[in-house]
């Protein structure tokens, strides 16, 4: 069987693990060719290959990113569904696995429908993905989230601040939420519960007044306020001189700052969300995931989807999880309120 | 209501997070009273109490080990049920939240056979407490373990050595498991798979002729050879001057360099698993056990254990985990061998 | 004796050990007081003093911040040298320690006009206090950032772009080229080297051209434009969606995006250089320059400042030192071109 | 030119960072050609090559181990200087640069004086070769060192125990005093000072009965008993079943356990301080050391050793360094007991 296989989407930590177990497991167990794509779809569009063999993966375990490279880029909605078919034709593919996330997987099933066998595996750090409880790269996301609020606590409370983190998470605010737990934030601002600014000021105030001096406040690049409350942003741009402009934690922060006259602060995390060396839960994942992914192949399953449910992996259809968002629960959201 | 608290057994990381998590809902959201015991059990049995408030849980979320101090005494087994009844009595204990592994949590089950409300919080870097995905402190001990092998995979590499990790699992292999996949080792000896020493030493004869001049050979303590099968430690002691002797890793080691004659060394993690800064899913788990067991109380539950089920916490009966052990299920195993 | 001592001006990692020391030896060794004051001279001009015991000082070394709180309050520029000196006459201080950076030094320096015994550590993330190989905070601040550019690294390589991260660094660039050296940065810019926009460009094309797809800029915050040169920032904010304005590396990324259409990405790593678990090296000589502060007041020296010089810790008069920054040499900045 | 390279010796962190350095150098600014032989001067006697270009290094700067290989094989005490030279000949190397520690160097002078150019690049975990500041790789040791110190402060204070760390060190103390220190242990046994165990048994008595109820003790694999007195491994082996035997480490922890009866507990590192990611102290370290070297070679010098003196690299003869140990000064040891 010739597998081919690519990362798509925005890049994080275990993807290397996961390329590694497809190639060692379909090569090993099975004999299999293995044939990776540059660059996700686009490479398969541009039949831009690289076949991959145990040469390729050695000393990869560690190493964050993806060694196929990734781009954001949809064939459905740019036109390369034909493209693609034909790089997949061409390159006689008997089965495609492709690793990513709801974009990705989004395409993997218009891919489908066209008769070709597919397997999703899912990758964001956001943990968004519908059907399955972990995706490639949240964990690892969630670390750096921590250690980094971990290093704000000590300044914070040095310098009696207020300290805004602004984390990933467009639609759901599970990197906020965790971290946020994990971090010890007084306060958590996720898409699922939109904030009202009147309330987070008055928060602060009683907290300032009465227990303590510093607070850390996380918020979710998503975060948005609750329709009908004020947030006005009513400070210049550069008024206070290290608040990061044009951001959701920069605005936050801004809003704070103008309200209470608390020394504020914002962190603006980023990229390096995304990479580095995986976490051994993304490792693993991965390596799970690429594991199973080669079996459903074995089984003759396709249009379906690897997901960790409890302890086990299993396969979802990706009918079932494709342009779905999963929200943090509200029992995980009330521990964050309890701990606050 | 005035709640006790305890945690027993062997520290590991994330206990703190789950005392905070207890004080902070039952103090913050019921005006509840927390009574810390020190040292587990032991300290129940002499009356040794530390009232808790937020006072004392500040800070305390990135911190190792345990505030109350713990451990290895079980009443039921040291004529300590008197005494225990007799503090919790004394000191007008309504319930009583058990942090603890399988000694501790079935000391909490015939606590709750005298009618006293128990809820038990499951703790072990083994992870084989029964009824839950993971217990406290595993991810961490499974992190340390891993950064450990990431490290002994570049001194094996450079000097073309058999590198022999010993981890921590007495029953279950989940440490050697996980952290044998997440480390890229080339073999791991679990106490779910009996080992035979001949295929032990045909499979790195293999893969030194063949692929490559060193290994990576994770073992569990409890790991044991298979019935029948030779394992002769035919080596004094001492002979090959840095094998650590009296250890199961130390054993496998010397076994390996008598029979291959390949430079062989071994590193015993040992207590370096246990302490030190949690990682975000243990101060994850304790947080949102801790908020569980409140709850649990709330709602008048007793005789029951958190347990994390998907990514819902759950309650189970304490009579149903206790004595049991959780193994590695087979399909994780396979991982591990198509890893290999 | 009676020993005053204040962390004034930013916190950094290293602090509490240094603050550890000198409990530690004044009291274990001389039987001396110390009597901390808060939040730097602002603590001393009123008052606000807080009695240090090794109970203070217990587990604080592996933490961040300072314990004793700290804030940007210089006596000499507030008038405030005279109720400083009331303070410290009313607490009967005989000599005061001061944890501080070029600030904090140089207020030092004005109160021992008075005929006041005073003591210096150095300490900033930025390493240019002049007179002292390293400072307290300094190694850990590296150490974050070049943590952050690994991480960005695989970012950059995955998606084929050029990351730009801002670190701190206002006058001398040193975690800048240290970070760079370390983190394998194609460029740095320091504002040792004020930087020509045009060569930035081609360097770039060139190596985007020949060699790879993707590279990571290092800017201190200080960094600026070689006069005469060409830096435009003709890019309207928010046209390039992440890229954070209002900053050094902001405004490099735009001129970047804007010059060479390449894909770009900024960074302003901000606070958490500060803080967090410091490394050994910043533990090691916090406790060095505690220890020695002491035993300069034991042997009667005054307006002096801790220094690490070499393998050795000395004093160097305050006055040598007040005033000055200590650069990059040139040798350091010829590894950083060469290894671009 | 022709640049001959190797890396000798037990491997360590920060090794790639030199190869790397001296490559990139070597070629880019001078165009010359860099041979690499394998596992040190094994492979020099063999004619075992590997010639390095700007490939061959790519993505090494984070990796641990050396990616020529090393072995402890030193040709002037095998017999090898003449195929060394034959070697050297045949492949018309002008100069070799040998990255070690004593073992590697000392061979280099040997190399040396049959008139080939040398420049020894100074290694090794241990910190004792002499004329440096500081060797690649010691830093990463102490960090690895510290964090298991730090792991093991919270098991032994959460299980009041005495905790003994055994850490690298055959000849001078540098890993466990500055681990120390940096660790906030309670007692340093270090090859300089050699101990009395009758004063460690009183130090820990008095300390448990006084201030606490556990204690860190690192010990140095080559510390030793003061000459006269009493250290009798009374307890045989397995009686404290958890002890190491035949290290440095396990006999401290039988002893002291023998003669207090505290529940004491030993854990030997080993080879988890050679490897892994490295800190960025090694890294610009070997960066600096490699391009210094490169630089020697250009302006015509041979037989010297690159060196850190304060903030600078410099030159000192090999013939100066060959053969001494570079021990840990007394006023350095004055702080770990100022802070014991």
């Amino acid at each position: 069987m010739r597998i081919g296989l690519i990362t798509g989407g925005g890049d994080c930590a275990g993807l290397n693990a996961a390329i590694r177990s497809v190639v060692k497991h379909a090569v090993g167990a099975y004999g299999h060719s293995v044939i990776g794509f540059r660059n996700g779809w686009k490479g398969v569009a541009e039949g831009d290959i690289v076949p991959l063999t145990r040469q390729h993966i050695r000393g990869v375990l560690p190493l964050g990113g993806t060694l196929l490279g990734t781009a954001r880029y949809h064939p459905h909605e740019a036109n390369g569904l034909d493209a693609v078919q034909t790089t997949l034709e061409a390159e006689r593919i008997d089965a495609l696995i492709c690793i990513g996330g709801d974009g990705t997987l989004h395409a993997a099933s218009k891919v489908a429908e066209r008769g070709i066998n597919v397997i999703g595996i899912p990758k964001t750090i956001d943990n968004d993905v519908a059907g399955t409880d972990a995706s490639i790269g949240f964990h690892t996301a969630v670390h750096v989230a921590t250690e980094a609020i971990d290093r704000l606590h000590t300044t914070a409370e040095s310098h009696n601040r207020v300290m805004v983190v602004e984390v990933m998470g467009r639609h759901a605010g599970w990197i906020a939420v965790n971290a946020g737990i994990a971090g010890g934030a007084e306060l958590v601002l996720a898409p699922e519960s939109p904030f009202d600014m009147d309330k987070v000021e008055s928060f602060l105030r009683h907290r300032h007044r009465a227990h303590a001096s510093f607070s850390i406040v996380v918020v979710a690049e998503g975060a948005a306020p609750k329709a009908g409350t004020s947030m006005q942003f009513e400070v210049e741009l550069g008024r206070y001189g290290e608040i990061v402009a044009g951001t959701t934690g920069g605005r936050v922060a801004s809003e704070i700052a103008s309200r209470t006259g608390f020394d504020t602060r914002v962190t603006v995390l980023g990229h390096i969300q995304r990479g580095g060396t995986p976490l051994p839960a993304d490792r693993i994942l991965g390596s799970r995931f690429g594991h199973a992914a080669v079996e459903a192949l074995k089984t003759g399953r396709s249009d379906v989807m690897t997901a960790l449910r409890g302890e086990r992996v299993e396969l979802v259809p990706l009918a079932e999880v494709a342009g779905q968002v999963k929200y943090v629960p509200a029992d995980l959201l009330a521990v964050v309120d309890a701990l606050a």
